[in-house]
Parts: C-alpha cells; structure tokens; sequence
C-alpha cells in the first residue's frame, strides 16, 4: 500500500485532515464521523471515505474514527517519520521572512542551510539556519542529506538556481520568484506567488 | 469588453504576461511573436493569442506585440491605475515577514493597515504600515477605503477573522491560515498554504 505513490490532490486533503485532527486532539476529541472530519475540511463524507480507503484505514461504524490512530496512520503514508531537509537559496526580504516564519517549527521539515550569491548575505545565522555563499551549494546538498530546495530569489534568477539544484540532486522544488521553471519531469515542484494572488483577488473584488 | 469579467485562469496568465513584458521592456525588447511569449511563460502561442483576444489586443503579423502597447493594455484590463487597499490580520511572524517583504513595493496594490486582538503587538508602525487593535477593524475598513483582507491569524481563528472581514465590507480575502474557510459567493478567496507545499513536497521528493 505505501509503495504506491497517491495522487496530488490527496496528498493535499491527507495533509489537511491531519491538521485537523491535530487541533481536534487538543481540544480532547477521541473519535470523529467521516461527516464531521468532511465538515471540517469543507468537502464531502464520500471523499473523506475514500481518502481513507486509499491510505488502507477504516474506522468503525459505530464509533467512527479513532482520531490519535488516524493522524499516525497518516503521518505513516507520508512517511513523516523521516525528516526533509531543506535548502533556501535566496537571503532577501522573502528569503528571511521564510527563515523566520517557517525554521524550526514544523516536525518532519527543516530548513537546514540558505544561499545566496552576494557575499554579504552570507556567514551568518538566520534565526538557527546557517547561510553560505551559492558556491558551496552542491558540497553542502551532500554534507547535509538536502533533498528539497526553496527557490526565493528574483525571477531572472530562478531558473539558474533551479538547474543548480537539479544539478545537485534535489528531488523537489517549491519557487517563490514569480517565474514558472523548467524542470525534468521527475522532480516535484509547486509555486507560491503572493504578488499574483493578491492580483488576482484585486481584479475579482474591484468587479463585485 | 471592460466589462466583462475574465475567467480566473486568464487572469493569472495576464498577470504572468505583464511581469515578462516588463522584464523584456527592462532589457530593450520592444516587440515580441505569441511563440516568444509563449516559451517565457511555458505554454503554447494559440493560448497566448486567445487570451490577447480575450482583451481585444492583436499584434501585427509582421512585427508581432507592441511591448509596451501590451503592459499598457493588461494593466487596463486589470484595472491597475486605481489603487487597491488591503489590510492584514495578524501580526505574527508570518504577518509580520508579509508586510515586511510586500509591503510598498508594488504598483496598485497597498497594505494599508495590520490588525491583531494582542495590544502588545498594536499601536506601531512596521515598515511603515500601522498597526491597530481589532477593535477597530470595521471603522478602518471604511475610513481608510480597504477592499481586500489577508488573514495571518493562527487556524482555529480564522473564521472568525474571515466573518469579521465580510461584515465590514471587504471584497477579497487572501489567507494563509492553514484551514478552508467558508464565504459567501460574491468573496474572491484564494489560500497560500506554504506549510502544505512543503509537506506535499516532501512526500513526492521522498518517492522519486
């Protein structure tokens, strides 16, 4: 079952459903309905079966699902048991507020070195992450076990940095410079561009 | 054809668009072909010359677009000469590095005013934006004529601050809280989960 790789969108609604349940064990909740989790999730109790089933977990019909047994069966699919270590390449505002935002706060995910090409960016520390210059980025992929990259560079330099990257064995890439990328097919990538978002909403709420 | 409102796909491929075109006005270019277009934005010239239809701009076959005809007509399109006016809530560390990245640094679009329920993080200014107590949200919203909301509020407050944005009359929300919110149908929303993104990386990236 686990060998199977699922679908995207899955993943997303797995990664979703388990946050969920996360703050529903905080607040001393032990079993939920697949109705209630869906309410919660804003998508149907069919879906949220399915999803399940896709991950091999059914609950009971009586008392639904166990809520503790659920989370670890996810987190055992997306195998959250092993850490993803992360390289940043990109020191700037968006680089540093990523930095400060994300490091150190999220189980199963670090941040363990940033780059950038402008030496005075780097040999520093960044709220605990250690930055070093673009240089010495392919060593430190190795040194560190880096296996996804963050892009937060501006665009003209974003595809240089993603083949850079590549070149260094990276298996996945998450771009914040507003740019789409060219990349092989067998690395995993997904964008974040809050300038078009914002765009985006300016343009629909200036029209309601 | 102003008036019409352009599906959210071809939004954000004009606002794709604009930013290259900009790139290219930067580097001398002053007329391009749909294919050279195309290739910078990664999809195809008969997508790039029906969404120039869509705003009722067509190149000459000879010369192909005007760069700066084309910036001049999507930026009409999105109504960009006015000036739209957002407010964020919650002055955290993920409010804190969006004001401290976004703010005064793009055309038409201005964070005008944060927001949190912690006096202690209120009546400051970062980066030159001020910050105010919830309480005052609804008067903001009408004094200083804010249009769009983003929401940096932790997730099980998110609703809430949701709810709040609508009744005071906001027209777009953008959140970063990592739960699905409900709104009513005439609120453009979009979500930026980068937490998500990350995690979905790293389930793809451990499997290639």
């Amino acid at each position: 079952m686990n060998s199977k790789v699922i679908p995207v969108k899955t993943v997303e609604r797995l990664v979703l459903y388990k946050r969920l349940l996360r703050d529903l064990l905080g607040k001393g909740e032990q079993c939920l309905y697949s109705h209630q989790l869906a309410e919660l999730a804003k998508n149907t109790p069919a879906q949220v079966r399915r999803d399940l089933m896709t991950i091999g977990y059914a609950g009971s019909p009586r008392k639904g699902y166990g809520v503790q047994e659920l989370i670890d069966r996810i987190s055992e699919v997306l195998e959250e048991t092993r850490e993803h270590r992360i390289a940043l390449v990109g020191i700037g505002n968006l680089g540093r507020a990523i930095l400060s935002y994300f490091n150190y706060k999220h189980q199963g995910l670090a941040i363990v070195a940033a780059f950038d090409s402008d030496p005075s960016r780097t040999d520093r520390v960044i709220t605990g992450c250690r930055c070093f210059h673009t240089n010495e980025f392919a060593a430190k992929v190795k040194e560190l076990d880096i296996s996804i990259g963050i892009i937060t560079v501006p665009a003209d330099r974003a595809q240089g940095v993603a083949d850079m990257m590549v070149a260094a064995g990276v298996k996945g890439v998450l771009n914040f410079a507003p740019v789409p990328l060219s990349l092989p097919e067998h690395i995993f990538t997904d964008r974040i561009d809050i300038t078009m978002a914002l765009e985006k909403i300016a343009y629909f709420a200036s029209r309601k």
